[in-house]
């Protein structure tokens, strides 16, 4: 039992162990569920990052139906889970194929069986048009984005050279001058450039308005979507308008997923954070009131009550390496409120006990919500998905570079 | 050639493709290198982080070369690098081992034949303990911190369940109340009561002020540190005069390197980025003058220019996943002045050019300068090895979970 001075330190029972202990590494857990084995969230290393397949399956739900009432193709964003197995439901639920952003995703999903992939960022250089070559012989169907004619010559000497034909689509800047060349005259001339180069085929125009998705507010959010999106929908108009067999304009987030059919020009949407949710898309407000509840965050990291001596606070092994950095806020306990999650570094979080709902214990698991989903897949080698409280698979992410 | 509206949208010459295209993944290289082929840095997929074999080497003996002199042994903290050829060349210049911040880097540096490992987190819970035990088993010298006299009980039955001792540290905390139990009485009764258990052998005191090592200015952070220090250092002399056998006094980091021996107490520092350097450490001024540059920038991503449509502005392909972002500020260009990096979402940085130093084209690859080592390198799965413009090795990194 304890002694004097440590009596004070000590708050709420003994460490939970329930059961015997495992210690699983995740190349442990990949062998006890090949093996048939049943594994639950208590067996878990911690950090992990969860996804919650009613929540996730309800999601792909409601944005296919959403996108057959509404009229418009689906090609999702992989950017967001960077897995396989997700596209592979993505596209049971009728999707044409996803997006990418990266070649390493590109050459993942083309790997993993599947095909209509858009690929969302400029392939410049040597290195990444000689992966986009190789990727297009084993998926002709590929298409990638271009600004720049240039960037186009490249690329149609490179697909001369392989005789193949790449599949492009113009990257129209919808205003934040990140990728993309002008709507209007400057797209046109590029369309036309890239319509006299061998070995190139224009499918259509990508147009994604980043900053639209995130706007607080539905009304404010549509303004801001609909003035992002004019000007390479007048560019669309008026060069199907000359004779130019452009197929596809594709744009849309997310954010925007409920706004942009009514532009009546999209014919297909790139959503990627609907499967998943975060903090940051909850904030941003649905069509009907301050809350955006169309898709259930399915998303979570568990984590583990390392150290626990204030009354007051509690420490949990989730820091920097363990939730995305880039937004302002932090990521939110999920079935616990009254507890803020603030930095502890890169290997910690601190738990501030405001006005907790429970009592939050050493040894404790606790679920946290994402802050922002994309860079935080990206931190993980692993998805592991859970049914309640039972892992049912776990699902390879292709993070990171190289 | 270019047509009517295009002329402007170019700016400068064509995309430079010196040589013909590559297109190396990460393996490929991989495979090349093996094989005792060249490969350069125009070889590479960007984005990719490289480390600078010249500064590296001059930080390692640096650091090596002030310990001596210092008479302070030096226990490096790999929870920067993740890598066991960083840790074998840190050893290799003397140090007694290395600290790791997770069960995953313990099992990656003990595979790698690295010893003399002290992992600084409390390894709390069944599947963290029962890791423990097994690194243990192979690693018998491993240390592990403690903050909790239950969590200490646990340690003990669980090394009694398995015959074998495990090493411990009491982990102080220094004020931020993150980890560690309070210095004086707490920690004095906690030491007893490790004393009194079975299989568990009282290594020492290990004490980390992070929040003192990004202090700005030498003398402000010296205050700071021995501040933070003072009650841990007190406990120790205390417990050593009442006949505990405490070995070592850990502590310290890369921005007190050269403060902490001062104090006659600590035996040993875990300094961690001073092998790679970030743009956080360098905005902490030195011992003489307002810049910190006792140690080199040896840490770079190499990102491609990918999109080149305004003069004032260039887009490259490394963003929130290339870059940690939990700092205030992001990456600094290496080599080219008068050029601000500012984050274009999660693939993209956009480049402003206030007063560049050199033109900047499309196509382009620059080398940029990390916000803050430690989560820069839990980004990526390998550490390009470069000395001037050749790639001399791959490293892996045991970076992420599981």
């Amino acid at each position: 039992m304890l002694k004097g001075g440590l009596a004070a330190l000590t708050v709420g029972p003994a460490i939970r162990m329930a059961g015997a202990p495992t210690g699983y590494s995740g190349s442990d857990l990949e062998r006890r569920l090949a093996a048939g084995q049943t594994v639950t969230k208590q067996d878990l290393s911690t950090p992990s990052l969860l996804v919650d397949l009613d929540a996730f399956e309800a999601n792909l739900a409601r944005m296919a139906a959403h996108a057959k009432s509404a009229g418009i193709a689906l090609r999702p964003h992989a950017k967001t889970h960077k897995c396989v197995e997700v596209a592979k439901r993505q596209v049971a639920a009728g999707a044409l194929g996803v997006c990418v952003a990266t070649i390493r995703e590109a050459e993942a999903m083309a790997a993993g069986g599947i095909g209509g992939l858009l690929i969302t960022s400029e392939m410049v250089g040597n290195e990444k048009i000689s992966r986009l070559v190789q990727l297009t012989r084993l998926s002709p169907d590929t298409m990638s984005v271009v600004d720049n004619p240039v960037h186009a010559r490249q690329l149609s000497a490179a697909a001369a050279a392989a005789k193949l034909t790449l599949n492009l689509m113009i990257d129209i800047d919808p205003g934040g001058r990140r990728t993309g060349i002008a709507a209007g005259a400057p797209a046109k001339a590029l369309a036309q450039e890239i319509g006299k180069l061998p070995h190139l085929k224009l499918r259509g125009i990508h147009s994604y308005a980043g900053p639209s998705s995130h706007v607080v507010g539905f009304e404010a959010r549509r303004t801001h979507s609909h003035q992002a999106m004019a000007p390479a929908i007048a560019t669309w108009h008026e060069l199907r308008r000359e004779g130019v067999p452009l197929e596809i304009l594709s744009g849309g987030s997310t954010g925007t997923y409920n706004i942009d059919p009514d532009l009546k020009a999209m014919t297909e949407l790139q959503v990627g954070s609907y499967a998943f949710m975060d903090v940051d898309y909850r904030r941003i407000g649905g069509r009907s009131g301050p809350s955006y509840d169309d898709f259930r965050p399915a998303l979570t990291v568990i984590a583990t009550v390392i150290s626990k001596t204030y009354r007051e606070s509690a420490t949990v092994d989730a820091g920097f390496k363990a939730f995305a950095t880039d937004r302002k806020f932090g990521p939110e306990l999920k079935g616990i409120t009254g507890v803020e999650y603030g930095w502890g570094g890169d290997e910690h979080g601190i738990l501030k006990f405001v006005q907790p709902s429970r009592a939050i214990e050493l040894g404790d698991r606790l679920e946290f919500i994402v802050p922002h989903c994309d860079p935080n897949v990206n931190l993980y080698d692993r998805l592991i998905a859970t049914r309640g409280d039972k892992v049912e698979a776990v699902w390879p992410v292709a993070r990171g570079y190289g």
